[in-house]
């Protein structure tokens, strides 16, 4: 998808400290980042990554334009050295990225950036910006696509979005959370994701009466007569209407969408005057500021419904709007080798993981199910478990803040759940279609339990440490302590 | 602001209805369109107009591209005669607006669009979503900036917008909200809205020591030096190590930032130890997940902060992140004259306002507040009040709900709010500086009663119907019942 040249989207801060490594040394320093979260939006027990094909855009397309360096020039702080750095600039860093649509989870390293610290730093605003817009929409949708039971849901929420961006690239993360399609028709020319739709209360409004109206709209779309009934009233005027429509005209494709009123009432006794009509094949769509929440009700009501339309509280994820997404320096590498890094809290859950680290996923063979992921320092390489006399290997992992409470997990696999995006600087990830985005992750969510997919009080994901990591971790911490 | 052609990105519904206008031949039709919203975000007492600048942009650049066509034939459901009337598209369209910065309320209608049914009908998606996002993120600075009490608010919430329009036109629309400046560097340079920032972290991580870190920081910046002391210990190490650099390298403008912890405890204490180093002139900034309320809390329990940095919850509204403005016809008119149009709901206060109508802001000549908002039919002119015989005039005006309630305005000064902004397609107004917008909207805000512009159950401001225009409204309801 198109957007403007991002490269001076970043917090000023950014340049401020780039020039300053430059001025001080440093920036040719070779710095670790980490892109992690810490909590998944609305108490949920999974998030689903997303963001990382408009982040390689991102860093496929950084160039400073002239006009740039001259806005900078003028505000009298930055050294011509570092405008000039700006003007060459080249981006030549590594990256390392879980792919979209993967479930992801709290603390887990999902974006690694390795590179110069000037480069590394640089890209953190727009990085955040773009995981956590599109991880948060992308996890809400997978929220209510699993609510609606295998009924269609379509993102309708455009008007409602928090800009073009979040419209255009949050019906793309929608779509890799597992809806349908979405109404908004540039994402449809840009990606192929299917747009849909076809008329607003106005149109009704515009005819002398709603017969005329659905009469009109019928000889312009024979093939695909979808019929909005609710403008002036569903059961008395609306669906009495769209069967004379359905009748008079015999459409290929028939069928009616409610956007007012109690959904689970009106759809239940339009299905009954539909069916009783002889038009059981005439379809059933609901839109109505409608989320998980109402969508598991409704249908729990016997609402006969469909498709859903979800608009505004998908596109804004309104339940919970803010997915956290940090980028924390974790290790610096020099001509003295690589010195881990950390950053204190005084919560606990706020230390970061220090040094240079890999996320693996270990996945029990007999059910194929994920038992939790293990973080690991990247030296340690492919976590050993102890062998068995079946010839099976038993792996033991702990929890981070109980670490007495070990669980081991026999006969698994286990896969690096990180893949290499960028060496440096060039791209050396086959990017898939956002098709095959959206069926990767239908595929990796069947690998968790029910009891973390469901989406009030799931059962806690295992996010343990390795023994090394964590003992590198404390003995940093007590370090600090003890100065 | 630089924003990507948006012509595509619209409701696929308003493609296939403009199809069906051509089609029906009704395309030509004038139609009357309001945009409008029913309640204010938070349950606070007023809202801020914001979008108008994106709207005459996305208005003043609306094109099909070769591209754009070729995508709607792919479809197979549009007629050649669309396409080609897409290819030849010119807006001509008479747009009215409230200008940006102005207070608004529900019900009334701050944008109507008059023209071509098929060209007023299509502009809805972008008008609303541009419309939608900015009053939100407006409205919402506005709260936090009058919760903050005079203290500078910074917008800083790049990296959890929701998109890179969301976070640039959230940045100018929190400015015309009251912030003083933003971290978003590109915004600054489109639109000069002062852009600041100075550290991370990762500054202070990279370096061995916190002291070697703001040393070098102080070299880089002697004439703005404010540093960010919560990377290990504010108290212990953060505070005594930026004092030490104020001392040593006596920095022009010197002050601290804390973006972790109790910020009412820890500004209380880095304020004395400040004060006691004989640095009183040394600014405390505040940034951690701050709102209004937070705001208002820690202020009241005595913290000591000149400036605030608030990123995630103003600039995804994160409380309360919709902004649910719709977009109605209101008139159709043709050889026989306007007729207005109605949309019924189950819901008296969804029912919309017919006709052709003005927005009139009616103010007390004594105090200068406003008294409330009068909407009338167009037709009916300036509205005029019973003359009095000290030479005043009196004006009634009543509550569309409970037309009962009667209330008396004498002396008063009366004002229509909207302007208009494009005739026949041809911007007609004068685009005032985001400055400009700023400062109007302050001005806009005195002329408020407290009790409306409190942030907790604020007085609801009237926004009356003329007796005429409630007339109409309540016959076409009975015309309806009737059918």
């Amino acid at each position: 998808m198109k957007d403007i040249n991002l490269t001076l989207l970043t917090d000023f801060y950014e340049l401020t400290m780039a020039n300053g490594y430059i001025n001080s040394g440093i920036g040719e320093k070779t710095g670790y980042f980490d892109a992690f979260f810490r909590n998944i939006p609305d108490h949920g027990g999974y998030a689903i990554m997303g963001g990382l094909d408009h982040i390689i855009d991102y860093l496929s397309n950084l160039k400073f334009t002239d006009e740039d360096i001259e806005f900078l020039r003028s505000k009298g702080i930055f050294s011509e050295k570092f405008l000039e750095y700006l003007k060459n600039f080249k981006f030549e860093c590594d990256v390392w990225s879980v792919p979209e649509g993967t479930p992801i989870f709290p603390r887990e390293p999902v974006i690694t950036v390795r590179g110069p610290m000037i480069q590394a730093q640089f890209v953190e605003t727009a990085l955040l910006m773009m995981f956590n817009h599109e991880s948060l929409i992308a996890t809400k949708a997978s929220r209510i696509v699993r609510a609606a039971q295998g009924r269609a849901v379509m993102e309708f929420g455009s008007r409602r979005a928090h800009g073009a961006a979040a419209a255009m690239y949050g019906a793309r993360a929608a779509y890799i959370g597992g809806c349908a399609g979405t109404a908004c028709a540039i994402v449809d020319r840009e990606t192929g994701i299917p747009a849909l739709g076809t008329m607003a209360h106005s149109w009704v409004q515009l005819f002398p009466t709603e017969y005329e109206a659905f009469k009109a709209y019928a000889e312009n779309y024979p093939e695909n007569c979808i019929l909005l009934v609710d403008t002036f009233d569903v059961l008395k005027s609306g669906v009495p209407n769209a069967i004379r429509i359905f009748r008079e005209m015999k459409p290929k494709k028939m069928g009616i969408r409610i956007d007012s009123g109690d959904i689970a009432y009106l759809t239940k006794q339009a299905r009954k005057m539909l069916d009783d009509a002889g038009f059981p094949q005439a379809t059933i769509t609901a839109s109505n500021a409608l989320d998980e929440y109402l969508i598991r009700d409704i249908i729990l009501e016997g609402a006969r419904i469909d498709s859903f339309g979800v608009g505004e509280r998908l596109i804004t994820a309104k339940s919970d709007p803010v997915f956290g997404g940090v980028y924390k320096l974790s290790a610096i590498e020099d001509e003295n080798g690589v010195t881990p890094k950390i950053k204190i809290s005084e919560n606990v859950g706020k230390i970061t993981n220090p040094g240079v680290k890999s996320v693996y996923r270990i996945y029990a063979n007999d059910s194929g199910k994920a038992q939790g992921d293990l973080i690991t320092l990247k030296e340690e390489g492919i976590p050993v478990g102890t062998k068995n006399s079946d010839g099976t290997e038993t792996i033991e992992i702990f929890d981070e803040e109980s670490p007495w409470k070990r669980k081991e997990i026999t006969d698994y696999t286990i896969k690096d759940i990180r893949v290499k995006i960028f060496e440096h600087g060039k791209l050396v990830y086959d990017r898939p279609s956002v098709k095959e985005v959206q069926k990767y992750c239908q595929d990796q969510l069947e690998t968790l339990w029910e009891e973390t997919l469901r989406f009030e009080n799931p059962q806690t994901y295992y996010v343990d440490l390795s023994q090394k990591l964590f003992d590198l971790k404390h003995n940093m911490i007590d370090g600090y302590r003890k100065r």
